[in-house]
């Protein structure tokens, strides 16, 4: 395999459809979100991308079977105006220049679904614990942003500082070249650890801006656990140290 | 040299093939077993596959001539149902890109040869020194998974948890995309050092499964070599330190 | 995106166009130098480059709007013998080979515009805090040598040691091989910090070679501000240790 | 510039060739070799190349001027049997895949001048300060092997236990594979030093072996200078430590 290759199901007419990008990357907070998406919605999958991009690597499943790493791509009909298109994925390119390539595999099946808004999920790394449901934003466009402001979407002056980076960064940026509509929805999160907490909040924005309901029940209980486990690291630290601070998970997860 | 070239002798008529990939990796049990198959069973070698995935180096003969890094196939005609390549080498892909590149040549060969079996041979690291004869197994359909059960092959749900990586896990990975059968038998093994011992359970457990006899004295002789550098690594470490654990020995290999 | 894209606006007409290479490296000095006179002349974009050489990545700007990381050419038409071209730019190369081929389609660009000189801006860090005005100079014909002597640059016999990497050096290198003048004008910099005051020092020289004025008000600000800053890091390493020197500061910014 | 380019004088008639390689690796000692004879025997330049492959990179000479890294082949007519191709240059590939593409290029230019033998030079780096004028030898040939030692080249069993890697390595693998004799030379060094000593024993070898005569007074003046230089770093930590060995140096260089 030289080239990045997909795998097609069946085409499914869609309606108007919005494309969700979820893969891995910062607290996988917008993994969480588009995998919780794809599994409460019962999303359908059409699509698997594998690229030499990925790592040389297969997954093995609970049954001793095995898959090779993928993006995939699932489509949900929905009762409202838009359709959704939900892509998730085990890895983001393993190179700089894989990532130029992907995406621009990703912005081609945008535009053979005559897809006009992308939501790029993902999570902003803030470098301590915090306990906060602020959904930072970007946007390809002006107006754009605004639309977002209305649902709660916060928008900082040069934040993130070090801009954007992989998939999501360069679904808005490539995605602006070719004159697609794209927002970054991140989840304010440490960085340090998988963040259900942080993928509720982006969940809670995503819905009321797709005007749909998806049951958070599993993402809450995902929380909870994820919650039990810093509270009883912060009692470690705490029992080494007289003094904690947020800092002390620093290098946990 | 650009791309991945292959230099062939007479091509052999094998009988329904079953291809072995024993290329070198964790404990190198694989690169110890395949290389141990076609030296004891004497197969001819029927392909030289050259790479600049691999690393740009000679190796240096015993009589003072060189030969470039390199994988290379061997036939062998058993009486038995089916004949066996066997894929060895100095070397993987040094690259991500590579590993795949060079997965797409392997399997080509498999068509060309109508292998409909692969067996990808390799170590488990456990991180810590074992004495265990365990097989661990994965494959790339639900019917083979069985199949090996039946020979004793264990699978532990999602182990390894890291997958599998390199020329091993792409040859179930992509194998599956092209619809050949491929299994990966994994020696348990410490993951520190050459290990000959895993390497003899595998070679027992593959053995049975092709129904051929393969005589194991050279290999049963390195493990006893082994065993005794083992041994004296223990007694070295104890002299340094009262208690003794399985971790200190990490680092040596 | 697999290839360096270029995003033209209407190509100008321009005399005898000569171009200033601005891209990040040593102390930012080519960097500030040139988008200064972008700034203070109000050249014109004509020219964004995109490349899958450079980070996958948007920068957020002040609004919320995000753009892609990119390199840009400006022009500018001045009322003396030659209008100029300004390339400037968020990165370099992120690869060995990245930095060959962009800089290929630069030269590209500079044929297309019939220019037949460029001056490559940068930094010679010299590890360690300098207050200097030196310009250090470099050139793909001895000509081009003795010309620049006249304006004050700096030629030492092997200096940089280490000759000059990344887009500057190659623009003169591949430059030669095309027959196209370059000379490359270095400001003397620590190498630890953006170093505006360096930068004055360039822009100085390269005004008298152009023969234009620049207003330099902006720049002097910022020098002024990191002068303070400076002076306050050798405080804070006072503080610290009876004896400093200027090493102490090696490894800020 | 996206490939390999190779920029040529006039083409020479050679009477039955022999090429010299002697590009920068260990101890610099192929290189000392190759430029000494370059320098000595007035050899004529008839051919630069220059790479992606090489580091973005312009080296400043002594008049200001500069000129990117390259290789360099250069042809001398001798009064014997065969005429010689010398190939020297400022760096190698900087990556695997670039090694196996030049090293390509560099036999296209050894079949073009049907040149039947290729010295390639090196140093084998044995990890401390040795004194020695032992010169190891390995060949694409068993015949060549027997030829060399006439001439005093060491083989030894599996030596250099990592094989050869680089240039020189590839000039013998990739070699074989177009019927291509190749050997190469390798000065016994430390490793840790540029080792002129060395480069003197390659040199009277591969003198003889050539049926040429070459003053050695410029690469003997430079071994007195390094004696000199390390006879003070041996001074220097015999004051810091009672005993010293000669492992004391080994991070010097």
């Amino acid at each position: 395999m030289i080239k990045t290759t997909i795998i097609r199901s069946k085409k499914p007419r869609l309606k108007d459809p919005i494309l969700i990008e979820g893969l891995p990357g910062v607290g996988h907070v917008g993994k969480l979100v588009a995998e919780h998406m794809v599994a409460e919605l019962g999303a359908k999958k059409i699509m698997e991308i594998f690229s030499p991009h990925f790592p040389p690597q297969v997954i093995v499943e609970d049954d001793g079977t095995v898959r090779l790493v993928s993006n995939e791509l699932y489509a949900y009909k929905t009762k409202g105006k838009h359709d959704l298109l939900i892509l998730v994925g085990d890895h983001q390119s393993t190179s700089n220049e894989g990532h130029y390539e992907l995406c621009g595999v990703f912005l081609d099946i945008v535009e053979e679904f005559k897809v006009k808004r992308v939501y790029a999920l993902g999570g902003y790394g803030v470098g301590q614990l915090v306990e906060t449901d602020t959904v930072l934003g970007a946007a390809n466009n002006i107006e754009l942003v605004r639309e977002l402001k209305e649902f709660g979407v916060e928008f900082r002056a040069n934040e993130p500082g070090g801009g954007i980076v992989g998939a999501s960064g360069l679904m808005l940026g490539l995605g602006a070249l070719r004159g697609i509509e794209a927002a970054c929805l991140m989840g304010v999160t440490s960085g340090y650890l998988v963040d259900p907490k942080s993928a509720q909040a982006v969940l809670k924005v995503l819905c009321k801006i797709l005007e749909i309901d998806v049951d958070m029940a599993a993402l809450e209980e995902r929380a909870a656990e994820m919650e039990k486990i810093v509270a009883k690291l912060r009692e470690m630290e705490e029992g080494k140290t007289p003094v904690t601070s947020d800092e002390d998970l620093r290098y946990i997860g």
